[in-house]
């Protein structure tokens, strides 16, 4: 028993990571495709020991599967995502081309999964930086409503791609021998630096991807009017998303109840021991599967306040985990096609 | 005529920023004394083209000074400062052993000068994440009285000093090759990693850097009540802090009105203009006076905020310019001793 798997954009980060991912969870595979661009076909990639030839992502390789993950961006979801659901293929995509459409459930398992009964064959992953952020914030709400979050964000150049994590290598030898780090794929120099600006600029001063921290979590909590501000800026850091969050509830919540919430959320690990030095960084938390709080403690400006650091794994619960989180929660719901001659 | 004066931590990274930044500034200096730990004695400095040998900071050594800036670490301050002070010679003293005491004027030129008349010998110069900060808030309140600041950090290993630089760079070199990062100076490892902690934790659940800003801000703006919540973070950057930062106002500020205040203020370059990717980055400021303002814009979470991103060299606005303006304004102010021959 399994489903037949197509993975658009197998060559990159997120697609790597899926494929691990599947492996980890052991999803049940009945059949694999592995997709991408017509530079990468003919690359050799392994699965549970066997060895697959990535073929180009085109409408026909997206016949005959239940399910494909898509992360290879906009502009290929934009062009055959609508050709997959026509074929009769669910399409979890990791792209932010449909995020926002009314009809397509953007899901975080831990948060919403009931919404994945309303899906008409896409379901979108949510941006990395927000998965994080709202398995934290929903946890936190059954402790008192959310009047306002304010977040600023150290996104690691994994967020931008493989090139953009070559690059960051490439730069840091660079200013270890004494050059001068040059921008290739990124627009600024990012070894040893920060660039405050992620995605293109909107016309209220945001970037794109500071809204979509702001839309994306409104709709994820199904709270249209959720006050939320984000600054997000680029870390020279591989892998792995960093948050300092500061919260304003409605009533007073101790930062005692606010641990122990958090320790038994679902997906939640709480490293918050100061007097030990613990606390979640991002270089240790590359390669795990949690959202990891620490730093959580009151508000000195603000009586209703909370704030605290979340750290996680981007190309994981920011995108690979959760979109294979999803797939599993179809599965649950029998809401995917499900093959009856396994792979293996 | 000149000033007889001495540097004490003369050979770390402020102490090597504070003589640049005399030179530069063309202070008038009529005697200098380097001084620092025994295990820097004999090293040799230069200034405005002269050799000088560094001396032990000792009570003895710091006779015969009109003015010294000490930026030797809590410790040293502690136990030379009153010393010199009893010598008649008048302190800004880097540390933070004395930023709080009631007797102690806690100067940031740009918006408190004028509380240098009630010296008693001791000026103490503000913690550098504090020292940008309220240069832009003070600016600011002209608009409207503030309510509320949320900062977030991102702070540069040279806060640290010359070690953790040293560090960053010989861990970057060991990830690069391969291997692990092995923290010495710095707890844990920094290369391509954050550390959301700076400074020791004190009760509240905030470190003390973040209590900093918070205290700091009350004393210099002059607002015992100022609300202000910051997590500080050590970032993989050499030099130059960076803060994303939320203002609520008691009424709405329009960026416009904003950016062109930010504009006139002394101290401050606004870069910031979105079309053109243009937002101050830390690397690109290192060595320079200004506090950069870029990321202007209206806050989607409060109808009275606004956010917005601060870059300044933490070694000059944050430490040794800072210090050295501190020394002109008493010089103007006729609050120094001056001799009447000069060094050249």
């Amino acid at each position: 028993m399994g489903v037949r798997l197509a993975i658009v954009g197998a060559t990159g980060v997120v697609g790597q990571a899926m494929l691990q991912t599947l492996e980890s969870r052991d999803f049940p595979v009945a059949n694999l495709k592995l997709l991408a661009s017509a530079r990468s076909v003919g690359e050799r990639m392994t699965f549970r020991g066997a060895s697959y030839t990535v073929e180009e992502a085109t409408p026909e390789n997206l016949g005959d599967c239940d399910l494909a993950l898509f992360s290879a961006g906009n502009p290929v979801s934009e062009a055959l995502v609508p050709h997959a659901v026509a074929r009769g293929c669910v399409v979890i995509d990791n792209s932010s081309a449909f995020r926002l459409k009314s009809d397509v459930p953007l899901v975080v398992p831990e948060v919403n999964a009931h919404v994945l009964s309303h899906h008409r064959g896409i379901i979108a992953n949510p941006n990395c930086s927000t998965a994080q952020l709202v398995v934290v914030l929903h946890a936190l709400r059954t402790l008192a409503p959310i009047e306002r979050v304010v977040v600023s964000t150290y996104q690691s150049v994994s967020g931008a791609g493989k090139e953009a994590m070559e690059e960051l290598l490439a730069q840091s030898a660079a200013v270890l021998a004494g050059e001068s780090p040059v921008p290739q794929h990124v627009r600024h120099p990012i070894a040893f630096n920060l660039i405050p600006a992620i995605d293109h600029f909107l016309d209220n001063g945001y970037t794109k991807e500071e809204m979509k921290l702001t839309l994306e979590t409104r709709k994820i909590l199904d709270e249209p009017a959720f006050r939320l501000t984000a600054t997000a800026v680029r870390v020279p850091v591989l892998v792995g998303h960093s948050e300092a969050v500061t919260v304003e509830f409605a009533h007073p919540v101790s930062v005692e109840s606010a641990r122990q919430t958090l320790a038994c959320a679902d997906g939640i690990v709480v490293e918050d021991d100061p007097v030990r030095h613990i606390y979640p960084r991002p270089y240790e938390k590359a390669g795990h599967d949690p959202v990891y709080v620490g730093r959580i403690r009151g508000d000195v400006s603000h009586p209703c306040g909370l704030n605290f650091w979340v750290v996680a794994d981007n190309l994981r619960k920011g995108a690979a985990l959760n979109a294979v989180q999803i797939a599993e929660a179809l599965l649950t719901r029998q809401l995917l096609r499900v093959q009856t001659s396994s792979l293996t």
